[in-house]
C-alpha cells in the first residue's frame, strides 16, 4: 500500500497478482467446460498482458480495430488474432493483408460488401483469409438478423477468391441463451447442408462469463473485462471487490464542505460510462462516499455524514467500466510485488483507426 | 468535402476557417464589453490553436492541470497561463515551479492546505507566484463557500513568502448572475478593506458566454468550447450549426436493417458524454438519425425510416462536448482551407497529471 501512496495521481494502478489470478481462474473454467478461449485486448490495451493470457492457454486474441491489432503484436509472442470487426475501405484493407503477412488474422462480416472488399484484397494472397459470420442474436448492434441470410452470407465467402469461411459468431447478451443456441445451430444447419464445415463458433461477454454452458454450440469465448473486472461486474455479482485488479489512484484536492470532496481524477481518466448505474466508481473502503458527479478533471464526492476525507490524502477507485479506463493514459502502474512497480505502456491507446 | 471524403475513418476534423471566425467573433465580444479573454486551452490541447488565440487579442490561457500546461507552451509562443487547479503534492508543485521559470503563471486555491504548499514552494523564487482564491458561487465543485472564506485566504496569500494575492476565480454557472455578483462583490470588498488590491476577477463558461456582462464586477473571462462549438451549445442555442468547426468523420460499417446502421465510431471516440441531452451528436445533413447506442468502437444509428446508409458511406458527427472528443485521438485533421489539410497533432491529450 505504501508503494501505491507514492505514485503520483490521477494514476490506474493494475495489480498483477490479480490479474494472473483471473487469467487463471476463468481459463481453468473454459479447459473444464472444453471451450477454447479468445481473450479480447481491447481491455487492456498491453501487449505483455496479452501474452499473459496466451501462455495461460488462450487460443489466440481477440481485437476491435486493425490499429489495434497492428499495436497488440508490435512487441512478437502473439500469432494468433481475430478482428471482430468489418473491415471496410482501402487503406484498412491493405492494412488487414500486410497484418496477415505477420501474423494468423481472421476477420467477422455480416454483409456482401464487407465480403467482396476482403477478397478482392486476399485474392492473390498465398493463404486464404478465415471469415466468420457475425450474427446479430439480440445485441441489435451489427451482425445478419436471420439464420438464413448467415448461410447466403457463409455460401459466398466459399466461393469468394482468397476468403475461407470459418464460422459463426456473436456479440453478447448470452444472458439471451435460448435465443442464440436456436440462432445458430439453424445457421449451423443450413450451412452444413450446403457441404461447407462450420469450425468456429465463437460467443463472449464478461457480464455472462460463468454461463457459457448454456450455449452449448459454442467452441471460443471472448471476453475482455474477466482480466481486471469492475464495478460493472461486481454490482452484478460477476466478480467479488477483491479480484478487481484494475483501480484508479485519485487525491483530494478540496474540501470545500464536509460532506463533499473533490478529487483530481473526471471524466477524463474515470469516462462517463454509467453502464446503467448511478454514480462514476466506487471508492475502496468508503462505501459511504459516491461519486456523483464528474467533470474533466474534477471528481464530485459526496456523503450524507462527513466525507472525513482530506486534502492531499490519496483515495481508489474502482471504475464503472475498466475497458475504457485504460485507453484514457499513456501509461498503468503495474505492480508487480508489495515492493516493485512497473510502468507498462498502454500501447493500443486510442487505436480506434 | 471531397478531401474530407478521403480522409480515413474514425477522425476528428476541424475546420480552420470557422475556427478563426469563432475566435475573433468571442474577441470582439470580449473587447466590446471591455473584459479580457483567457481561453481554455483544456478544449483543443493543439499549442498552434492556442497561439491564434493569443495572435487575436487573448491576455493568456488557461489550462487545467500542470502537465497540460507544460504541454500546451511547449513549442513556445505562449507566455502566460492560468491553472485553474489546487496544486497538492511535492511533485506537482515542483513541476509548477519549473514551469514558473519559462512563463508567466498564476494558479488557484481555495485552502489554507494548498496556499501553504503553494509558498514552501515558491518562498525561496525570485518572483512570487500570483495565486487567485477559488469561489464556489454555486457549481458545488471547488471553491470557498462563502466571501468571508475567501477573505480569509486572500490574507494568507498576502502574508505568504513567494506568494502574491492576484484577486478572485469562480466556475460556471454565470447564468446564476445575482448570486455570483453578490458573491464576489462582498469578497472583493472584505479582501479591500484588508488594503489588498483584488485586481483580477475571472469567470467563465462556454454556456453563457453571451451573458458576460451581467456580471460586470469580472474582469477576466475564461472559456473552452467556443472555438470549435458542440451539440451541446448548439441545443442551447448558444451558435448555429455553421459555427462548429469540429466534427467527427465515421464510416457506416453495417446496415443490418432498414433502420439501424452501425459507424465505426463509438464511445472511444465520441464519449458517453450526454450534457443531459438523449443521443450522442447529430449526423450532419441526416436530422431524422439518431444516435441512440455507443459501444467502445461500434455507433448505433437508428431513423423510424429507412436511414438510406450504405455502408462504406462517410457521415459526419457533431459531437455532443468537444472537449473530451481531442482528449480521445492524437490528432486532428485540419482543414485548412479547400482543398489543404494538415495533421494536428493533439499535444496535451491525455494530460491529466
Amino acid at each position: 500500500m505504501n508503494l501505491i501512496q507514492e505514485i503520483d495521481t490521477p494514476a490506474i494502478i493494475v495489480d498483477l497478482n490479480i490479474v494472473k489470478e483471473n487469467i487463471n481462474t476463468y481459463q481453468k473454467y473454459c479447459d473444464g467446460i472444453g471451450i477454447k478461449l479468445r481473450p479480447h485486448i481491447k481491455t487492456h490495451k498491453i501487449p505483455a498482458l496479452a501474452k499473459l493470457q496466451i501462455r495461460a492457454g488462450a487460443v489466440g486474441v481477440t481485437a476491435q480495430k486493425i490499429s489495434e491489432a497492428e499495436a497488440i503484436i508490435s512487441e512478437g509472442g502473439i500469432d494468433d488474432i481475430l478482428i471482430t470487426y468489418n473491415i471496410i475501405g482501402k487503406k484498412k484493407l491493405t492494412a488487414l493483408r500486410n497484418l496477415s503477412k505477420k501474423v494468423k488474422v481472421s476477420v467477422v462480416a455480416d454483409s456482401s460488401f464487407c465480403i467482396k472488399g476482403l477478397s478482392k484484397t486476399f485474392e492473390k494472397a498465398k493463404e486464404a483469409l478465415p471469415v466468420l459470420v457475425e450474427c446479430d442474436t439480440g445485441a441489435n448492434r451489427c451482425g445478419v438478423t436471420n439464420p438464413q441470410e448467415a448461410c447466403e452470407l457463409a455460401e459466398l465467402i466459399n466461393i469468394s477468391p482468397g476468403l475461407i469461411f470459418k464460422g459463426l459468431m456473436t456479440y453478447p447478451p448470452i444472458s439471451q441463451a435460448q435465443k442464440i443456441n436456436s440462432f445458430l445451430s439453424e445457421a449451423k444447419k443450413l450451412i452444413e447442408e450446403k457441404n461447407i464445415a462450420v469450425n468456429t463458433v465463437s460467443i463472449g461477454g464478461s457480464p455472462d462469463m460463468w454461463k457459457v454452458q448454456d450455449i452449448p454450440i459454442a467452441t471460443e469465448y471472448r471476453i475482455g473485462t474477466y482480466i481486471f473486472n469492475d464495478r460493472s461486474l461486481v454490482e452484478k455479482e460477476i466478480c467479488l471487490d477483491d479480484k478487481v485488479a484494475l483501480t484508479v489512484l485519485a487525491t483530494v484536492v478540496s474540501t470545500p464542505t464536509k460532506n463533499r470532496a473533490i478529487i483530481d481524477a473526471g471524466s477524463k481518466v474515470l469516462t462517463s460510462d454509467l453502464f446503467g448505474m448511478n454514480d462514476y466508481g466506487s471508492v475502496i473502503n468508503f462505501p459511504e462516499l459516491r461519486i456523483t458527479q464528474l467533470t474533466e478533471e474534477h471528481g464530485t464526492i459526496v456523503s450524507e455524514q462527513n466525507t472525513n476525507l482530506k486534502i492531499g490524502q490519496k483515495i481508489r477507485i474502482i471504475p464503472n467500466h475498466a475497458c475504457v479506463v485504460t485507453n484514457m493514459l499513456d501509461e498503468v502502474n503495474l505492480i508487480i510485488e508489495e515492493k516493485k512497480l512497473k510502468k507498462e505502456k498502454v500501447i493500443a491507446r486510442g487505436k480506434v483507426w
